[in-house]
């Protein structure tokens, strides 16, 4: 594939876009509802946006000949078609027949192939998946001032958390306010389809949360439990946002699964090499990394693959690690003399590799643009194993 | 009119359908989020259901013949009409006309009027409405959730709350989860205008109460704000759900408006009858009340109304009554004086009319079910304003 790019680099004017689009939509009537819901939105704590990048590049990934474009497409287009005057002739062609039988009705007629109608019609679609995106990096802030709430977090993204700058009350309020925007938002895109996907998500975060926060000593040990927490915590929101963007475009179920199948094997990828990385950081050594999770009484998939391996690890953890040096250092020399390391990023390699397949599974394309998205959206299954820095998944 | 009947006698029995209904759709698989979640739909800790009794009523109240049928509620009907082997012939009757295309492009043909068909579409209706009010009892608890987070309150609906009895934590996620199945059903009902009217419900009730917690000095003192404030966290909920119904029975807007007109203001009453209750409690006397807004420094209606009288009022509110019994019996002194409590009772039954007005003008009906329930939604607007029991207003 020659000298990899820089994924998001192909959709960087769109993520400018999208960015401003985002500080406009949380302004509010009340002031500080507003500084709230926006302060993670304000230029340079804005995250690498890795969400709408992946958006964007599927939505370009999918744009290839749909059966039909959907109703609320051809819906959300036609007060702008009548100002075009554009007329259907007779026999129509098969986008013509997608229009609208009010548009037919009005017994029109077109000289010349309208491709001033697809440009329309592809025009309004990318608007629509561009929201798509925005709804995303909603719901995931909305979702961090309620985790950092929960989790008493003093810091975010560098800088002070909501929370500790400007109180509980206003990080759980602007958390709520920045839901409620974005199923406003998800309301306009008149898709019942999205609308359930996306609501659904919601429900994933919070029981993803809820389910790490009350687990049985059991549920806590146990590696499904883990992966079912990770998919609601983590994988949920980018499968559903990409299933939701092939949904918007009116493609077959077949496709929209495989977007799905993309954003959930790459989100969860993505979870497992940030649980790896709690413990190394960016250096390939245990402990040099934060080791938020294990001090919280968070267990993940590393610990789980060494218990494998030295059950009397989990007697360890059990002890808990909070405040007890000595028992982090027994645990992290359990971790290292195990595979529980290596096991975890051979997880995510396999499900990086899960999610290459999905885009490689698409209906062919000879559209460069097509092609260079899909090789972008490959591209970043690797760049999401070889990660080096902690992101801000919700943990 | 007679012996006023209880107005929620007419929709008792549908009232316990709900509340079964409500128990079951907030089942997680996560045991604690179902326990926090169910706490306030448990027996006996319910409340007065007052938001689901008016909707309930006002569904039949506009149980009135309307242009068509909305698309989205025959689309939810076509399996059923589908399954009842329902032709149609030509030419077909106003109801048929409304039916899907796809049903009609099966030229199957009716032999007697369908009043099978028109039992399934009013049946549907009424599902659908019911679901308006389980979406709306949903919206309310979560706010009730994460308000007693904010107050840090004790006890709600003379229970313990649920931030005191699970936490902090479980208290802000089951809100959360409650609003995400809230934000499922309303995704379910397939009518973008409806999904409009109620996201943005959630909104207004999160403005209402960053307006009440942010407030500047002046705009504390002000009759404006607080009125617009109240609307937010009180009346935006039942006026939306109120003109959702109105939109989901396929009324015309003039019909919706009056629906809405009367769900405004009969909150408008009820916030303000609360806010008179605060400071007389269930005698008609001063200081019966438990005083929990003064001394949390909301000022509300009967002081806005007492400093118009008594300027220097101001000063004593400004130096805070929490903690200072002497001032909050100044306050209760220069209240007493004034006519603050009496013209909040007269603004109180200003919208009590006007809300009365609102169905009085809905189009005429001969149905006794209809006019029942017209009769009782008058009945409700005079039971707000001789209220006598603090009911559980967010706030």
């Amino acid at each position: 594939m020659g000298e990899p790019l820089d994924p998001s680099s192909l959709v960087s004017d769109e993520l400018s876009i999208i960015a401003n689009r985002l500080r406009a939509m949380v302004v509010s009537e009340v002031p500080k509802l507003s500084s709230a819901a926006e302060y993670f939105f304000k230029m340079g704590v804005e995250g690498k946006r890795f969400r709408s990048t992946v958006l964007l590049l599927m939505s370009t990934a999918l744009n290839i000949t749909v059966p039909e474009p959907p109703t609320e497409l051809q819906e959300a287009l036609s007060t702008e078609l009548r100002a075009m005057h554009i007329t259907v002739p007779e026999p129509p062609t098969e986008l013509q027949e997608a229009l609208s039988t009010e548009l037919r009705a009005r017994h029109t007629t077109v000289p010349e192939p309208p491709t001033e109608l697809q440009e329309a019609l592809s025009t309004e679609l990318r608007a629509r998946q561009q929201r798509i995106a925005e709804i995303t990096e909603m719901f995931h802030v909305a979702s961090l001032l309620h985790d950092d709430v929960l989790d008493d977090a003093d810091t975010r993204r560098g800088v002070g958390s909501v929370n500790r700058e400007m109180g509980n009350k206003l990080a759980v309020l602007a958390g709520d306010f920045l839901l409620s925007r974005a199923c406003v938002a998800l309301a306009s895109l008149r898709s019942t389809e999205v609308v359930s996907l996306m609501s659904r998500v919601v429900e994933h975060l919070v029981t993803g949360e809820t389910m790490q926060m009350t687990t049985t000593s059991d549920q806590r040990f146990s590696m499904e439990y883990y992966m079912q927490k990770t998919y609601y915590k983590t994988a949920s929101l980018i499968s559903n946002s990409c299933k939701s963007v092939a949904v918007l475009a009116g493609h077959p179920t077949e496709v929209a699964a495989l977007a799905y199948e993309y954003g959930k094997n790459l989100g969860l990828a993505f979870q497992l090499i940030d649980d790896v990385l709690d413990f190394t950081g960016t250096s390939a050594s245990l402990g040099k990394g934060s080791l938020s999770d294990i001090r919280h009484g968070i267990v993940t998939a590393p610990m789980l693959f060494a218990m494998e391996e030295f059950p009397q690890l989990r007697t360890v953890v059990e002890q808990g690690l909070d405040n007890n040096p000595a028992n982090i250092e027994l645990a992290l020399n359990y971790l290292g003399r195990s595979r529980g390391i290596r096991k975890t990023r051979e997880l995510a390699t396999k499900h990086a590799n899960l999610a290459a397949a999905a885009i490689k599974s698409l209906p062919k394309s000879e559209d460069e643009n097509v092609r260079k998205s899909r090789t972008a959206l490959i591209d970043l299954t690797q760049v999401v194993i070889t990660g080096t820095k902690k992101r801000d998944a919700p943990s």
